[in-house]
């Protein structure tokens, strides 16, 4: 058996982080230094040309795109439960995953990669000031499916266990207070997170990854 | 049995509306006026919070997100083979639908839809100028993936029937013209769009949406 994830601390990498170590499978993590440009070096471009993270590699095959490989690990590991198996709940959790990463995860490299949507410098304050009050109103939604999943009785996100929504909503508020937005502002989202991050293998990703997970500075 | 799918002519919503043509299952496609702001009327905003095609009804319960509407009808629909059903093939096709969906689909809105992104109207000629180039480069990927998949002999970008992402391919490369690139500068995916084109179903949903595949006019 041979299951490898390159990851990059804080980033979506978290989410099949946290899912393979929910897992109970032996894995490699091996850390992509972003802010050291390693995703640029030839190594790792041979693994993934697009220079992302994460990056699964099982028995040798390389899987990018975090969509994919949280369906891939949930099929690997139906014991985990990691989406649910109903067909309409199932796709209503692939839905939400979907938004996450295709709008709200978007947003945020706005405000922290504008470089990605335009050339021009001058362009990027503005960018990041618009983008960032966008994700504002996006944690606002993020809070209210957790409240309306409480209110369905559902304990987590991503359905009857732990799962690929809760840590991927636990990472995009993380991102929110390194973006200056105060997760205390979104009282319901803040209290659901701080549950994801006391499940044992959140916990100890969180730890692998020395991820503190308020960065919120008062200004 | 009611199975509805709310689309836009020529908007990602091609996607499942081919797959629904290829089922062969009963549905009423039901046409939304984008440019009319049909998208943001309270009907459809109460069916769709977020004003967005496309929207699947089945037996009156909705999905939206095209990947998680992708997944639904793959798992419907079985014998259609949307998706290849071994894992690794499959998780390799799915890698590519969320690569369409949160790369090449977002650079395209960042070039029709600037106001999503900015509040500034000064920004948006040079944020469409940037991705424009930027999706040319995408176009060059896409590309890259058809010849791969016609040197593995596999006759379409899904598997071994059309499927998601052969339909996206075409909504893609048809988006590229109408940003005025011309997709005659991309012999290999051309020639594979055109054939897309001449499946049947992919043929009739063209029909139905009234759509031109080539929309480039030159300057």
């Amino acid at each position: 058996m041979s299951l490898q994830l390159y990851f990059s601390p804080g980033a979506c990498s978290f989410v099949p982080h946290t899912l393979l170590e929910i897992s109970g499978a032996a894995f490699e993590p091996t850390m992509v230094k972003l802010h050291k440009g390693e995703q640029n070096e030839a190594a790792y471009k041979a693994l993934n040309p697009r220079g992302q993270v994460p990056v699964l590699v099982d028995e040798g095959q390389v899987i990018t795109q975090i969509v994919a490989i949280v369906l891939y690990l949930d099929q690997k590991f139906p014991a985990a439960q990691f989406l649910p198996t109903d067909a309409l709940a199932r796709a209503k959790a692939i839905e939400t995953l979907a938004w996450m990463n295709n709008t709200v995860h978007t947003t945020f490299a706005h405000i922290v990669m504008p470089h990605k949507f335009t050339d021009q410098p001058e362009l990027h304050a503005p960018l990041k000031a618009y983008n960032t009050a966008l994700y504002r109103t996006l944690l606002g939604e993020l809070q209210a499916l957790v409240v309306a999943a409480q209110a369905a009785g559902q304990p987590w996100l991503s359905g009857a266990q732990l799962g690929p929504l809760d840590a991927y909503g636990l990472t995009l508020t993380r991102w929110g207070s390194l973006a200056g937005i105060d997760p205390e502002g979104f009282p319901a989202l803040w209290a659901f997170v701080n549950q994801v991050a006391t499940h044992p293998a959140v916990a100890r990703v969180m730890e692998r990854e020395r991820l503190q997970l308020n960065l919120f500075k008062p200004a």
